[in-house]
This record gives structure tokens, C-alpha cells and sequence, in this order.
């Protein structure tokens, strides 16, 4: 009998408004403060995973949007164990249990958005690995422990566990056993969240977010004092924001702690760079389009790239896809009915509107905030 | 009688090594924290300033670079009304000296390098002006004294009344009598530091360097940081490093604190871009040279603006201008000698000889540290 278990899930990907950067435990993936973020729809950004297990399988194996990937990395691996350790917990407990812990898995996983696009999509990869794996292992944990699993993937995967307004709590333990996601309101708290995202082009990428974080811990001096002094009232200040859906404050911390993470990377040695001059231009016609409308209706953030992501609420939309389509109407992403309406809000002097941005965008992708992992009834298979 | 006083002065720019940026008093140009810099040869960037005092003058007059320019400004207002001052008090004790002090002035200042470099120019010109007056008014305060009257014009004007390596002490009190410049050791101590400029084209400018120097005071936590705990060990250690001509530290301090300063404006809300992608290629090209070589032999500093300035030592002068050279060779500004030798040193990968700098930079000037501000028998005549 040839017996193989299986499992799907999908998970969403997230992006910080409040900054990871910098791992007091580079092994357990333990960062240096907590961070918080929004999860974005699945429908637009997400990973599909498919588990099998069976025990004729000889080894296990990984694929990558088609590729085979090694699965001998140290964050895989940690992933790995630790599902199999609590797999085999419930296999002790019932005897009856198929001994899937023993066995070999095939893990198959694809984005349904370009990789080319340089979004992190490391986060949404662990999070659905680690979604789909539980669901075949049958395991009791819940999300918040999960995230835990994820996290030792990926610090920012442990966020795409859950869906709406998340916060990953840093943890003074040094086993990690206490940073861990929490969320903090669900996507229908505060439902008309948006996000346009505008993917932009960059030759060369500066260094990787992993290797980057740790050169800013290692000697940048700000970055010392964004850790102890900035993030931690801003922690605070942000979760307030999402609870009282206060959009002014929820942007402009957004904004500024993007700037300030940005910041803490040009202050290491040597410097670290992730935005472009398309990037900037961009946060000037945020700044532009805020001003002329006289309140925070946009407010961008970068992670560790040049892709700006511009949070807005749905009933300003007019207004901030107006000013976006105004400079960027040639690039691919708008649908028929952003095109036939949307038009440069009053206000926004003309002269603001940098049309050298277009040719550093190469499209842009509207989403908004979304759920988390799901269970999914579309099986993948390897090529 | 028709009776005119002359006197002419030059005087050179300075580049900071250890940036000045932010005022605690705006109106006295105190700053918030102290700065040092490396004086420039007046031969290749210079201010030369003439000033005529006649009773027959009608009114002050300012002529720069053959333009006639308002001189009802606080700033130049501040520093004329205390040089009268000053001159009036010798008046005062010698009855036989002409009136100067209340005869009206006609200035007339020229650059020899092009305004359009976008090479800070007001800290050269008014220490120029400031030089020529004094001489003019035959007054008998050393430049220390007259730094005080040069930095109600421009805050880094200070520095500009020495040569050699120079420090502006912010000082304590509120009255600014205790922030003026000294000079940390003559041109002659360490004669052999050379400076090449690359001036990058921007097309916009960011904010000037008056309103965005407030704005990160007013806005940018990191920014405190910055003032009261990196500067100040920071600059004993460069006033060790240019005693001791240690160019290893001179050069990684210069090269932090270029990249601190820029770090708190774009933590500035909104925040302020002074570097363009142009710039942090040559950020990149310099750190991949140092890497090359084993050690700090070139060290790039950026003002408000996108131009690098690159310190070095004569001795290391063939691999440093030779990997410039590698990617600006068909940039204006090298001389023959130049051209005929230079070639990208042995150890630096051609694929970091990244070829689109050229396209950002539109000129090198290369230079070295030099004298303060002189008397000079060449005299300007208004157009």
C-alpha cells in the first residue's frame, strides 16, 4: 500500500509598520524590539503550500515557485524539528496515530505574485510551510504558538499568522519561548484598510535584510537609541492607533518609523542602502498629496528595498490613487475602473507631479488588509 | 577730496569632517553641537572679496559674482553692524582716524570656482568678507575673534578663517562669545591630505541647509542622540587622529559621522534627502577601494548636497585617483598628468568599476589642505 498524507495552506504576506530589524539571537531568530504590521489579502499576495508524507519517501524535499530548493539550511530545519517534535508528542499520546513524524516530507510552494517583484516573501513561504505541516500533523497548537515555529523561519513569518493587525511581541526570554505574534484586532476592526504597493526597479539590490540587520546592530549608534528609546513608546502609540482606527497617528508613525529604520541603516558601517531616488520621489509626492489635502491620508513605508507600500483608507482612495495614477498611469496594475476614474485631487500643484517616477516604477499592485493562514482545497504538485 | 579706503581679502571654503547641522539658537548661529573641518587650498576654491568705505557712499552694496545683491539680510546686517562696531571703538581712541565706522561700504565678492558646483559658497564668502573688513578697519582682533563675527553670516564661516584643520567649539554661553573657531594644527602639520571633489548633478535640490538643519532639530528623536552622545567622543577622537595623522581613524570617523549627519535628516519628518543614487555609488566605490587595499586610504564626506568630497593621503594618491579615474575618466576636471598615469590599483574587481557614476558626475576638482583667509593686492571693481 502506498499511503501518502497531505495537506494545503495558504498564507498571507505582511508588511511592517512598526520595524523589525536587528536579532538579539541570531540563532532563534529573537529580535531586538517588537514590531507591528499589517497582514494584506490573500488575494492579491499570498504563498500556497502543499505537505505530503508518506513513508516510502526517502528524503525530504522543497520546491520554490518550480524550483528545487535545498532543505539543509538551519531555518528550515529548525521549522522541521520542532513541528515533528510536537507531531510526535501526539503520536506518543495515541498509539493509534500514523507515525508521520518519522517520515520524510515533499513541500511544494508557490506565490501567486512575480518573485521578481522583490517583496519579502520569505514571511508568507514559512508561514504557509509551517500552516500546512500542522494541519497534516493534526496539531493542537494555535496561532500564537505556531507563530513561534515560524518565527525561528523567519523573524517577520511568525506576523503572517495571523490576519488583520498584528504585533510581534519581542520577548525578554533567551529560549524565545515568549516572542511570539499576537493580534492585535482582526481585518474587520478596521475593514477599509488599503494598500497600493509600487513595485521599483533596482538594478542592484543592496545587502540581504539578514545579513543588513545585523551590520546595523553591529555598529550603527543610532540604532542603539531607536531600540531602547523610540520604538518603545511608538509600540504603544501604534497599537492605540489601530484599536481607535486613528488613521492621522497609524500613518504618521508608519511614516516616520520607515524613515527612522531607514535611518538606523545609513548610520551602519558601511552603510546601507535600500531607497532609490525613485523611492524618495515617491515619499515626496505622499508628503505633497498629505499637505495639499491638509491631514495624513497616505502613508508610505519601505522594507528592506526600494518598493514603497502606501497604506490609505477606501474613503480617500480618489484622492491617493488620483495622485498615484497622475505619475504612474503607464504602468501596469490599474484595472479598467482605477483608469476611466481617477484624476489628480485639487489641491496637488501640478508642478509636484515628477513624471521620471514612471520609469523607476515597473507596476503597481492594489490590495488591502486581509486574513490569515487558511486551509486550502487546491493541492500542488511537484514538476 | 574724493577720498575711498580699500582692502581685499580671500579666504578658502572648508569641508567638515565632523558635521555641523542644527542650531539651539537661530538668530546668534549657535550650534548644537561642535564641527571640524579640513580648510581647502585657495587655489582651486576660493572667495576673493573687496571692500571700498567712502564718506561719499550712499548706501552698503554687495556685488557677488558680478550681481548686485540686497544686503538688508540678518545675516550679513549682523556680522557689518559688528565690525562697525569694532571699528568704532579704535575711533573712539584715536580722534585722527577716518570715520570709517560710519561711511557706508561697497563689497564686491567673485568665486574662482563655478556657483553652479553647488559647493557651499556663503562659508567662504563670508569669511572673505569678514577678512577684507577687518583690514579695511585695520582692527586688532586675531581670527578667533573675528570667527565669532563670520559665524553670525554662516554658521561653518567660522572655520573658514583658519587654514589647516579646524575646530568650531560650540561653547556654553547664551550670548554665543564662546562659540568660535580654532585652528587644531596649521596646514603644515599634516600638509600632505588631498581632497578630490566629484560634483554630482542634482536637478532639485532638497530643502536648504538653513530650514532642513531645523527641521531635524525640531523632528528627529535620533537626532538628540546624535548631539549628546555620538559627537562629542567622536570629536576628541578626531582631534587625536589629525595630531597624531592618523588617517585610519580620521578617515573612518569622517566617513561615520558623513553618514550620521545624513541618517538624522532622513529621520527628519518629512524627511530630507541629500544624497542621490549618484552618491552612494561613490559611497560604495570608496568602501570597495578601502576593502581592496586592506586599510583606509580614501574617505568620503557629503555636505547638504549630493558632492562627495573625498579625503586621502598624497602617498595613496595613484590607487585612489586611479579607481576614480577607472569610472570618471571622461568627466572634466583631471589634468594631464593625471590622465597619463592613473589606473584602477590591483585588488579592486573591475565589476565594482560601476560605469554609470559618469553619468551623475559632471566634474572633478582635485585639491589639498590649505591656508586661511590672506590680503590680497588683486582688487575687485563693481560692474
Amino acid at each position: 500500500m502506498h499511503e501518502i498524507y497531505t495537506a494545503s495552506s495558504s498564507a498571507p504576506v505582511n508588511i511592517a509598520v512598526l520595524k523589525y530589524w536587528g536579532k538579539r539571537d541570531t540563532n532563534l531568530n529573537l529580535p531586538t524590539n517588537s514590531s507591528i504590521s499589517v497582514t494584506l489579502s490573500q488575494k492579491d499576495l499570498r504563498t500556497l503550500t502543499t505537505v505530503n508524507s508518506s513513508r516510502n519517501f526517502e528524503k525530504d524535499s522543497l520546491y520554490l515557485n518550480g524550483v528545487s530548493h535545498s532543505i539543509e539550511n538551519d531555518r528550515t530545519t529548525n521549522c522541521l524539528e520542532q513541528l515533528r517534535s510536537l507531531r510526535q508528542q501526539l503520536e506518543e499520546d495515541d498509539p493509534n496515530l500514523p507515525k508521520l513524524s518519522q517520515w520524510k516530507l515533499h513541500i511544494i510552494s508557490e506565490n501567486n505574485f512575480p518573485t521578481a517583484a522583490g517583496l519579502a516573501s520569505s514571511a508568507a513561504g514559512f508561514a504557509a510551510m509551517v500552516a500546512a505541516i500542522s494541519k497534516l500533523y493534526e496539531l493542537p497548537q494555535d496561532a500564537s504558538e505556531l507563530s513561534r515555529i515560524a518565527r525561528k523561519g523567519s523573524g517577520s513569518a511568525c506576523r503572517s499568522m495571523f490576519g488583520g493587525y498584528v504585533a510581534w511581541e519581542m520577548g525578554e526570554k533567551l529560549d524565545g519561548t515568549d516572542s511570539k505574534a499576537v493580534q492585535i484586532a482582526p481585518p474587520e476592526h478596521w475593514p477599509n484598510m488599503k494598500a497600493a504597493i509600487c513595485i521599483v526597479s533596482d538594478l542592484k539590490k543592496d545587502v540581504s535584510s539578514t545579513s543588513g540587520m545585523q551590520t546595523t546592530v553591529q555598529t550603527s549608534e543610532l540604532f542603539q537609541y531607536r531600540v531602547n528609546q523610540v520604538v518603545p513608546p511608538r509600540y504603544s502609540q501604534m497599537v492605540d492607533a489601530i484599536k481607535n482606527r486613528d488613521f492621522e497617528t497609524f500613518g504618521t508613525l508608519t511614516m516616520k518609523d520607515s524613515n527612522s529604520f531607514h535611518a538606523t541603516c545609513l548610520d551602519s558601517y558601511p552603510p546601507i542602502f535600500y531607497l532609490t531616488d525613485t523611492s524618495k520621489k515617491i515619499i515626496k509626492l505622499i508628503h505633497t498629496l498629505n499637505d495639499a489635502i491638509g491631514k495624513v491620508v497616505a502613508a508610505y513605508t519601505f522594507d528592506a528595498g526600494p518598493n514603497a507600500v502606501i497604506y490609505y483608507e477606501s474613503e480617500n482612495e480618489e484622492v491617493v490613487l488620483g495622485v498615484l495614477f497622475g505619475v504612474l498611469s503607464n504602468v501596469d496594475g490599474w484595472n479598467e475602473m482605477n483608469s476611466a476614474t481617477l484624476k489628480v485631487p485639487e489641491g496637488v500643484p501640478l508642478s509636484s507631479l515628477d513624471s521620471t517616477i514612471a520609469s523607476g516604477v515597473s507596476r503597481v499592485i492594489l490590495t488591502q488588509v486581509g486574513e490569515g493562514p487558511k486551509e486550502s482545497d487546491m493541492f500542488l504538485v511537484a514538476p
